[in-house]
């Protein structure tokens, strides 16, 4: 059984990075920059928008924080968006979701010009992600393609079963992989779904995305099959030091001994998804300098 | 075995778009109008181009015909969309398909304004589709559920292959499916599956578009399933007049007897799509004329 360790994909990508970052500011004289936007003080928010912060300063991005009052209303973020927009010195920019209630994120998603649309969550990059033209594309299923990339799995005729149907996760990892090129003949299951087992157990390659933790039992896969798990929860554990520990969406001490290869987590899916955020940023920022100097 | 008549529900849905047709006239003066843009001289696509005309014609609603040239560059057919675009008068815009090997369809695709692409063609359509927004949807899938929907099948965590991932058809059919609120597991299957019979004699709704005449046969369906058949083919038929007969993507003679329900060819979901189109095209223009009055 083959531990398919995101820590050494997403390295792999920071090195590749680091020195496209170089290439770049040599040749445009301004680093690739990411403008992250954050609305109230939600802790986890502001956790994850640390960390997209580190990964810039350590790779020699350029970072802009935006850090919004949570009473900011629907215009003035819009009119942030725009500015973003706007700014050539800008080339990504992230809406750390969720926005409080009273903000409507489709709206705001959908202001975000798609050409610095790095999450990937404009309508219009996820309908070309679909109808396979070039876009940006939501990280973590990009992070799930690059770790099979990596390990060298194949996903061309398989049967790819992705369990869990959302915008960020299910339905853009379902539509990577039925492209011409990737292949894989996908089954899309969730909450709704008969016979879950029945469907799961046909997986080659299981993708589990649906935030429950240790959802994917032992019996529900195939010997010798390939597990992703995308899931990240936390469930209490009183023998820690923070009360908690974090899981996955499948139950991996009675799954892994079935599989031919496995994600952990953490240490999985999980550390690829600002690799990814940091990617899609220097695909918008060569993008954007090159349409600049034409 | 139930036979599920395409001509039924196409009337049904004429009738009402006809007396939607006359609502709008009285409310706002004019009639909801398409604009069909033909270039060259395709038989199929002038023979397509005057089945639409015909529809509009016998609704009431308005009609446009822009035939151009097999010459016509790109500047002036994107000039002409442009136009159509900000034309208060028009609120469908049709390019038919294919066009002509020097014109770029994607380019063209996306010159359409998002609020009058009726065929949902755009990739902003498709997005919004895909995440579960309002939008125009391709008008073939939008037939098959709408054949769905007046026979009461349900597809509510029912196991649906798609056997096709075009962009016109199978892709948005599996994103329609699999929504919240229909719920359907969907299976995407195409010429790369491995085994694909092992996953169509699955399917409780087996959806062929893969336009390959007669090429699911009893084998490849479990007994009762629901098949609908997408496919439209002509094969050569000395004792036909014409030379040749139109057959689906399904044996016919040999799976219909296993089957609960299926749809003919022809007769079955060909005839939902100028429906579905004429359905769309009263959409535009309600949410045109009602944004242009507020």
């Amino acid at each position: 059984m083959q531990i398919l360790t995101g820590k050494e994909v997403a390295e792999k990508v920071y090195e590749t990075l680091q020195s496209d970052c170089n290439a770049f500011v040599e040749k445009y004289g301004f680093p690739p920059t990411l403008a992250v936007v954050l609305v109230g003080n939600d802790p986890a928010s502001q956790s994850y928008v640390q960390g997209k912060k580190q990964a810039c300063l350590s790779l020699g991005f350029g970072h802009r924080d935006y850090h919004l009052a949570q009473t900011t209303s629907q215009k003035e973020l819009l009119d942030l968006i725009h500015e973003l927009n706007e700014d050539k010195t800008v080339h990504g920019i992230l809406v750390q979701m969720p926005l409080p209630a009273h903000l409507d994120a489709d709206t705001v998603i959908q202001n975000i010009k798609v050409e610095k649309d790095v999450d990937g969550f404009h309508p219009q990059n996820v309908g070309n992600l679909l109808i396979g033209k070039h876009g940006f594309v939501s990280c973590t299923p990009l992070g799930v393609l690059q770790i099979l990339d990596y390990y060298g799995i194949p996903v061309e005729g398989k049967h790819v079963v992705v369990l869990g149907r959302s915008n960020i996760v299910g339905k853009p990892m379902a539509s990577l992989l039925m492209q011409k090129g990737r292949d894989a003949t996908v089954t899309v299951c969730h909450s709704k779904t008969e016979n879950l087992t029945s469907i799961t157990v046909q997986a080659d390659i299981l993708i589990a995305a649906i935030g429950k933790p240790l959802f994917v039992t032992e019996s529900m896969v195939k010997e010798g099959c390939i597990v992703i798990d995308v899931g990240i929860n936390r469930v209490e554990d009183a023998s820690r030091k923070r009360g908690y520990r974090l899981v996955g969406d499948v139950d991996y001490e009675h799954v892994s001994p079935h599989c031919k290869a496995i994600t952990p987590v953490p240490g999985g899916v999980g550390v690829m998804t600002i690799a990814m955020l940091m990617k899609n940023t220097m695909q918008a920022a060569l993008q954007l300098a090159q349409k600049e100097t034409q």
